[in-house]
């Protein structure tokens, strides 16, 4: 049975089942998001949009109606002062509509209750407003297990890198950890396994709290032979995810999960990396944040370092050796972004560089891309003298265009891909 | 018997025993630039000024004249339409005089037509153009042994780094300076023990050019156990110094030969530095006249590493990593920097930042030392904002400071000496 013949106020039943990690937030908003949540991928801007400007409890009601149809949800829209596209509209509808089903969405939440995950959304206060800063492709909800209070406590540094490390990066990341702790900041990372793994079990044995984002529901720990360190994760800090339990881990969910590791981080360091690690992709993200963003330098003999010498040498990074200089660079960034307690707007606004993870370019990222060839090979100053834009926009479209394989880096600077 | 007592026009007898580069220059023009090289320290700016204003024949003919004093030599500036303050002036014939030692010239000449070195000067063809950008600092005269004609003939990147190198570091030097001669570039290093010795050697290997920069004579190959390498250097490339004949090296003559390495080159790359290297200083210099700076990282673990990771995190240095790289960062300086075939008051206008090296602080110099404490440490950007200088500016000032120790880096940023 479809939860489509349902009426949002009915769903509220569902609520039982819902574990919050406060009190404080109205019920009807916590069974919004969580059903908004379990409809939508990881990042979805027009879903983002709706919510905007609806707020997820009539967005919600919006999509359960009977009569919803793209005109309906311009108009509810429209009606709310917002602007959205009649073809945004009906594409919405179209991924939205066959994951609404009833019998789905009490089967996660039954997951979640199992598991005891508890429920974030963006009213709750211990919600991490660095998310917030995703603008339109902000989580909608944050499902978590262990204490959700790890979010917003301390100060977080995302330390991450390949899950192919060295001794020198397992090294690395074992002192940056501690280092890190020793100086009161949370560690996130993304659970995997080599620099990752290294990062959480150094901060657990520093007796410091560590926070992982999986790309992933929070019912089933991936990947599996990390089972028992999420499990002691989430015994002192917290394991986070923005998808619903049941939810398998896919590539795009594991981009997206790097958005929110560096968006619910006060710095990314990428600690040992190489050509192709995924974690260039969180650097990326933290690049088109806005957000500080080091890498530890290692031997120019080890590929395994080559991925950091790219970041210091194309993205800016800052050159981090030690946690001293991690601790640093964290309070670097922490001056220039809206603060902890600033409303959601207010630090939507204040973001230096939305993510637009969509196949949809932003209207930046098309003067980037008509900057660019298929054929030579550019360089960011080249491009953004093309696209009359400041070099680091150019930077952070470029980062997450190369998220979506649109563009990429060859030889001595970025071409457009053929296919797009 | 003092030269003092002869006329300029009389010491061009001593013309015999120089060998010039080449036949097209003045002769009272190269016996005048000999005898002003000989009488002063490197980068003697008041000199500089004199010659610039007057020219090294008269500027010769005025330090010889029995009536040169501090009024006189002030009159023939004003009467050339420059400025030279009378204390700068008598100051500069203190330092001058106690040198202008006929036999000990003639001495110096001698030995430097015994070992076949050759004279340079400013209007030479085979003058390094990029010399005349340190301005009044520029050299007088340069003494070549091998080929004058390697300091121009290509483009050349300076390879520099620690005398107490690693393994890894000299295979760095090894692979980079290979790479570089393999791409037709000339490498200029300072013929140290270490990194030096192992960027000359690969070069030579490679069937490449390479030139040393010494801090004394040519006469006299510094260190001892480089005297066969220095010979094999000059064999097919050059081994080069401002130093007439007879001159030993001193502290400050390394660091000022360290500003003819970034001046002579269209690159300057660390390769492997501790914290204390006077690499570092090449760097500063390097940095100062706005030329591209390289560092090659290394192990974070390294302390063999650290100055090349300070370059990265604190001078902005690129990071480079092969020698492909390292051609590149020369590529990106030529087009910035004024042609080689500029005239030297052109070169001196478009010199970025000049290098002030004397005792008496540039006014940039003054402004940056205001902005500053002597307890508490000072990042680059807060001095430049205190300053209202562009933080370029003031990373190229501080490193001027720093070699006449007047500031020095301390914890997380700039102090002022208490002595200074």
């Amino acid at each position: 049975m479809s939860i489509m013949t349902r009426s949002a106020a009915e769903l509220r039943s569902e609520l039982a089942v819902i574990r919050p990690a406060r009190d404080e937030v109205d019920p009807a908003e916590l069974v919004a998001a969580a059903l908004l949540g379990f409809a939508a991928e990881p990042g979805d801007g027009v879903l983002g949009r709706l919510i905007a400007a609806l707020g997820a409890v009539e967005a919600a009601e919006a999509l359960l109606s009977d009569e919803a149809d793209a005109a309906s949800l311009v108009e509810r829209v429209t009606a709310a002062g917002d602007a959205l596209d009649e073809r945004e509209a009906t594409a919405g509808l179209e991924r939205w509509r066959p994951r609404l089903d009833h019998a789905l969405f009490v089967r996660s939440l039954t997951q979640a209750a199992r598991v005891g995950a508890r429920l974030l959304v963006p009213r709750d206060r211990l919600w991490p407003r660095g998310v917030d800063e995703l603008a339109q492709h902000a989580p909608i909800t944050l499902w978590v297990r262990g204490r959700p209070e790890a979010l917003v406590e301390a100060p977080a540094v995302a330390l991450v890198g390949a899950r192919a490390a060295t001794a020198y990066g397992e090294h690395v990341a074992l002192e940056s950890a501690a280092g890190l702790v020793d100086r009161g900041f949370t560690v996130v990372s993304g659970g995997a396994y080599g620099i990752d793994g290294m990062a959480h079990r150094s901060a657990i044995a520093s007796h410091g709290t560590t926070v992982a984002f999986l790309a992933g529901g929070v019912d089933r720990f991936y990947p599996l032979g990390h089972e028992s360190l999420l499990t002691r994760i989430a015994d002192t800090g917290a394991v986070v995810s923005e998808l619903a339990c049941g939810a398998a881990p896919t590539k795009w969910r594991f981009l997206q999960r790097n958005r929110l590791i560096a968006a619910a981080s006060d710095a990314t360091v990428v600690l040992e990396a190489g050509m192709r690690s995924g974690s260039l992709n969180t650097a990326g993200h933290a690049a088109a944040l806005g957000r500080p963003l080091g890498a530890v330098p290692g031997p120019v003999t080890s590929p395994a370092s080559a991925g950091c010498h790219r970041l210091l040498r194309e993205y800016d990074a800052v050159c981090v050796v030690d946690a001293a200089q991690m601790a640093e660079l964290s309070a670097v960034g922490a001056t220039d972004r809206p603060r902890a307690d600033a409303s959601p707007s207010e630090a939507g606004e204040g973001a230096a560089h939305s993510t637009p993870p969509e196949s949809e370019p932003s209207p930046e990222g098309l003067r980037v891309l008509d900057a660019m060839s298929t054929r030579s090979p550019r360089s960011v100053d080249d491009i953004a003298r093309r696209a009359g834009l400041p070099a680091t926009t150019v930077m952070g479209v470029l980062a997450v265009l190369d998220i979506d394989d649109i563009v990429r880096f060859r030889g001595n600077g970025w071409v457009r891909r053929r296919s797009a």
